[in-house]
């Protein structure tokens, strides 16, 4: 049984991280904190657990969290750079969930994120956990610097066009959608039920914190810098992630054959027959990407449609996975719970 | 393994039989059938089950269902009992999800459902499968008849009072408050997403067909007839039903202690804390009823509040741990997946 | 043109306001005032007002509401109680749409509202605004206590049956469903979309503060102390009240034409034909209460169904229906648009 | 008063129209066709016409529409072109809601609508309702072809960029997410609430009815053929459309003041301020269209955002503008009520 801790367990990705966790036939919780709510029974918070995990959440300075084989950070901006190190350094492996490792260029994380990072070196030894990229680097990985759920979407869709040189990459367009709960757990205005139900908008057009990280990501695929326009979207759903991308064709190919030798291999990745649109509803609640890809009326632009739960492929189910994979474990294993619908 | 065809798989509670059957250790689904969609593999009708099912839909009169252990019917009402009597005859054990054998005076049946029966003597042979009421009957069922959605929080509500006589059970009051899953997976425009969205209504305040079923249910309870008040409303969620039940107090008790007491062995019933509030959510895909119950301002009126997945603990659910019963396994097998939250 | 102040403009009952006010053709909203947001322009806040609101929100101290003919108070519990009276005794004349002149005993008040009253003297001057039973009151009324969303509903509903003594009232219940904006505008965890869409909770049961401001209404119309018992829910949508309200038949009656005798006069009650379920969407955005009375199967207990949309009938419009009564319109000036539907 | 008739009227189109006539100081309303439905009263449909729409629906055989001023069409596609001849030739004027004259590539349209068209005639004579465009020519026409939803949102978004050829006209890319109500209320299952709820997705990438519309009236704007990709997609959501519009910059320019300056006369568009994300809430219910206009990263790529109420600016509302300029009102008229929020 792999020993694992989860610090900041009181967000989404933190109790989507206990709902799979809990029933991963090789794992076992031993610690969850929570700055703010140390004492509380992780099942009186989440009564969805009642029965089934019977922690409570510790205070972080008490946690023994060093005992642990890995810890998940499931915390704001900022913190993993913090307290990771010491963990790191007693030999424990850990998967942050949020953005501390994933932008190699420090000074551009530092842009983004308004802050001056506390840790740059573990920075370059972390492995970016996006295991259909990076599967051979994540199974020998002490850290990992667990991917975005718009860049996971993003980089699955675009990643058998651009590997290939298939797309012209200096105008790519990611106009992406997101369910409410991409924006967390917290108190805030803009995402109670009645400003955002019943409601689409777009947000953050002048400049994204995914952005970067997709445009790496996109990067190292292409083996140059790519041009990319990214949009995201709020649209009143609590889970999924629906990414609509364009790509000028560069050179000639079959498509939907492209994209299916590209994921033949993948246990997460499903690549849907030609003329199909994914459903984010036909992924929600499993570690599964759905892709599908069209040119309409045989023109020059491709259009993929990428759809992931954005709490579970896009954050705790990928999370696992790269733990099962950096475990030794086949990578589906606790994985294999079947889509909610409807 | 137990052989399991599955008659009307087309509608919600055929893809939920789906979703739960094809993550069980013990069964394999051999025969799926549909008048209308015969041929269309399964997966590509509910892409949530893309590469973990591989049945097509079989038109009724192909397929051999007389080879399987156990034939669940989720059809609508007034198929099984035309079907189901040439399976039972062969020996094939069924579970019937509709409400074809739930009503054992055959008169009333036909008064609320409008039309003859078909099989009156299967009726009385038929075993209401509330397994917390029933489940000593279940075991040696050759035929359940799986409750309805309201009938299984309304009863499981009611139950720990009106078994111990504890409330006045001429006045019941029910109101009860369902996703709209609950009505089906027809094209019908009321609970088409513009009319059902940001909305709520009651319906069927004049008469609804659970209403008998519950009230032979608690009757049976009390060992006399009972009076309720049931009434149904329509509220714009997918899936779950909240009850809210009302009764005055007969005889002084430690109401919480009697809940706590009268299901502290079932594994799918779970009485929360005092002055607690059940979500709907907290049981979202899950095979349990949450259950509070509440003395307001310590007056003569009891307040339980029941929640349930309509489609699993009052629907597919409650029909495979009718299953596991039946043949003898654990009543949790293949079952205990966590709720989906949020 | 009656000069009007708002106070606390920032939450849905501001807005709501703004939005009839705006369209009042008898009205200038002179000054809006919000503490947080001084100096924002309201249309940039709330950009459905853009180019029809030019106010910004001013600074309360600032503000100069004495030269007002009226100022509405949309703030939360416990401020109009310190502020209005300056305002009165300056001759101005106040409507509160928050709680704090609605109970006429202020020890009761300050049980439930958990603070000390500020102006008793000026509770025994209040009235309450529920045009249907106190119109008479409010013509020559300088404060006006505007009901609560919930005790408005509840109120209409019962008040043929009560003031008729058709039914016993000893054991009245009340099941009240409300759309998420009854919560406010403020950022509190439980009413994020992520946790109140696709879910359905009652909550309060064990007491709610429109408990006693129902039981003393129903009381007045009962010409003594009534039994109630009052369960409020959090529906996921965005306007809207249903309650369902059930009463023991205390004396036979034709109560379809009681209720029609009873509201045949009134301008903003709509008694449907017998069999009817009033859906919350055919009032949202309207100033009406639409009604349907029940006897299911023929036996002792009524079924009112009574809906209105929160933020009008329940709010903001029904302020606007006391300001029309208080200046000598016609009740329904400012009040015609029609639902909006879908 | 300008005496109105409506054909077909039991859609969503229908009951807007109705709404918004019913509240129009200069029309009666005189006649309303259903042939389904004939003989019902209209508030008996929609309940929240009650007390205002005294109408019940006619069979379109009996009713004497020659002898109103005007007629709109809310039927589905096809009926118009057969009905409306007969009335344009005694003189009575019509705006279709309908797409059967919108295209005047008769053969285009045949290919797309999949029927022959039964009068070309009239489609050359017929004038397209967009009245940002074509106001000139709305004065003086007999018939209106009035916009479809998603191409008012598209081509009011692109009109600054294309028309004064800022753009490259050759790859433009219109991203658009629509209310599930613009599908009509057609008892369809993948519109049912159960299927459209918590879900997104794209459809009719391959090709939709809309596309040759669009690109009719970009190329109108631009002189000459445009390169357009148009997805649309379905949203979680009653009302409103939000187009999301990417475009290459040809010409360098202030994009902000192109905008501000090719709308600074029209009523009904509002250009919100740089930086800005317009919400489709911010225009429910209201004949509005708001854009912004955003170039990210100041990179070669814009991006409108452009959101109407599809109901309103994107039918019912936008034919009633028609109908004030067609008969010399102010165009304004009637359509003054401010959006609902929230």
């Amino acid at each position: 049984m792999i020993k694992v801790g989860i610090v900041g367990g009181t967000g989404y990705t933190g109790v989507e991280l206990l709902r799979l966790l809990a029933q991963h036939p090789d794992v076992r919780v031993t610690a969850i904190t929570s700055r703010g709510d140390a004492g509380t029974p992780v099942a009186s918070m989440f009564p969805s657990l009642r029965g089934r995990v019977d922690l409570a959440f510790e205070d972080p300075a008490a946690a023994d969290l060093k005992q642990c084989d890995l810890v998940f950070f499931a915390t704001p901006n900022g913190i993993a750079m913090q307290q990771a190190p010491a963990l790191l350094e007693a030999g424990v492996r850990v998967i942050d969930l949020a953005a501390d490792f994933r932008i190699r260029d420090v000074a551009e994380w530092e842009k983004w994120y308004g802050m001056k990072h506390a840790c740059p070196e573990w920075v370059a030894r972390a492995v970016y956990g996006l295991p259909e990229v990076y599967r051979e680097q994540v199974k020998g990985a002490q850290l990992i610097a667990n991917p975005g759920c718009y860049p996971t979407a993003v980089q699955l869709g675009f990643l058998p066009l651009v590997k290939a040189g298939l797309v012209d990459c200096g105008s790519l367009i990611a106009d992406a959608k997101s369910g409410v709960s991409g924006a967390g757990r917290k108190a805030e205005t803009h995402i109670l039920f009645s400003e955002a139900a019943d409601n689409f908008k777009a947000y953050g057009v002048p400049g994204h914190r995914h952005l970067p990280e997709i445009r790496q990501g996109l990067g190292q695929m292409a083996g140059a810098p790519v041009g990319l326009t990214f949009v995201p979207h709020l649209t009143p759903m609590i889970r999924g992630i629906h990414a609509t991308l364009y790509a000028r064709i560069g050179r000639e190919a079959d498509f939907q054959a492209a994209f299916e030798a590209c994921y033949a291999a993948e246990p997460f990745v499903d690549v849907l027959p030609a003329k199909s649109h994914p459903e984010t509803r036909s992924v929600r609640s499993a570690n599964v990407c759905r892709i599908a890809v069209h040119r309409p009326q045989g023109g020059d632009t491709l259009v993929v449609l990428s759809v992931i739960d954005n709490l579970v492929k896009g954050a705790a189910g990928q999370a696992v996975q790269n733990m099962n994979i950096m475990f030794g474990l086949d990578e589906t294993r606790g994985l294999c719970q079947l889509p909610l619908l409807p």
